[in-house]
């Protein structure tokens, strides 16, 4: 349980969305699920859109956590921790129907700057921090010099993304995907020989 | 125009999905765009899921045909052609509404077993096009012969929804991706030296 009412409303609006999807959700829903009414709703949050843009806020903060320090000792190790947080499926029984609402939001955003806005305030923080695990692999030596982290990091990126709607769309598990990725990383990415770690 | 009024609606149903959404749709808004009536649709189609799938099958017969010959007399060229086709975005004016209303599709397909089947056919005519392609690629020896074609067209393809996703979301353009996917085929994908091409 939050401490306080407005986080209490976060984490509410959180299992509102898995259960109800986002095109059908409503503030009652969501009171339902806090175990409040929807005037106490209204005290903190104006709107549902600004519910919505709050609790996309805190979920940022979360992925910034998860994202800004990957585990690992080298590059390498922290671009495959990184892969595993973003496409596994079995961490959270609720992954699924939260990819399900976050797809929808994805395909509202054209209607709705401020949740493009969000959107891509998540993309560029795991482009950026893509990109600078290969940049540190490359001068480390681990990747590959003919490597263009900027570029890569934007097609990683891209197909992460893809792999979470190929998830949703075609029920096709991102965990495949993230064997075809190691595979791909290590062809591509890696360099031939890898420099001696310390030990 | 259409000859037929049950094509004349499925086109109507394009132009219907491009302005209203998917999750917004009626069938009295497709009605109108057909300049006709609800019942005659219901003539045609029980109800809107049924019409929605008998819109996803006309897709797809013209998805199959773009997809299916891809121009070029080498391997490389069709792959060029295929992700031209595939990440061009100025090729027809409602791309990006069609677009949009195709992830929410997407975003509803955990929820209705037959959008998914029909959203999964044009998953795999086209990883299963680019697979053929590059197979052919490394027969030929324009392509690196440690492509495993099954896995690369399965990274393609999960990069190429990322990138139609990423268009919507985050309105960044699929063409950009289109150029460093090209970047990306060249480096990785492409043998180094190149076969002679008979004249």
């Amino acid at each position: 349980m939050a401490d306080d009412p407005a986080t209490e409303i976060l984490d509410a609006t959180y299992r509102a969305l898995c259960e109800h999807g986002y095109a059908n959700l409503t503030l009652q829903d969501i009171a339902v699920e806090a175990d409040t009414s929807k005037a106490s709703i209204h005290y903190h949050y104006d709107s549902k859109n600004q519910l919505i843009a709050a609790f996309l806020d805190e979920l940022f903060e979360r992925f910034i956590d998860r994202v800004d320090s990957p585990v690992g000792d080298t590059p390498q190790e922290q671009l495959d921790a990184l892969l595993q947080v973003l496409l596994s499926t079995d961490a959270d029984p609720s992954l699924r129907e939260f990819r399900t609402a976050m797809l929808e939001l994805k395909a509202q955003a054209p209607y709705d700057p401020t949740l493009q806005e969000r959107l891509t305030e998540f993309d560029e923080v795991l482009s950026e921090q893509l990109r600078a695990i290969l940049a540190a692999g490359v001068d480390a030596g681990g990747f590959d010099d003919t490597i263009e982290p900027t570029h890569d990091a934007e097609y990683l990126t891209t197909t992460i993304t893809g792999a979470h709607t190929r998830d949703i769309a075609i029920n096709q598990s991102s965990e495949q995907l993230y064997v075809t990725m190691t595979r791909h990383i290590e062809r591509h990415l890696l360099a031939d020989e890898q420099p001696e770690v310390a030990q």
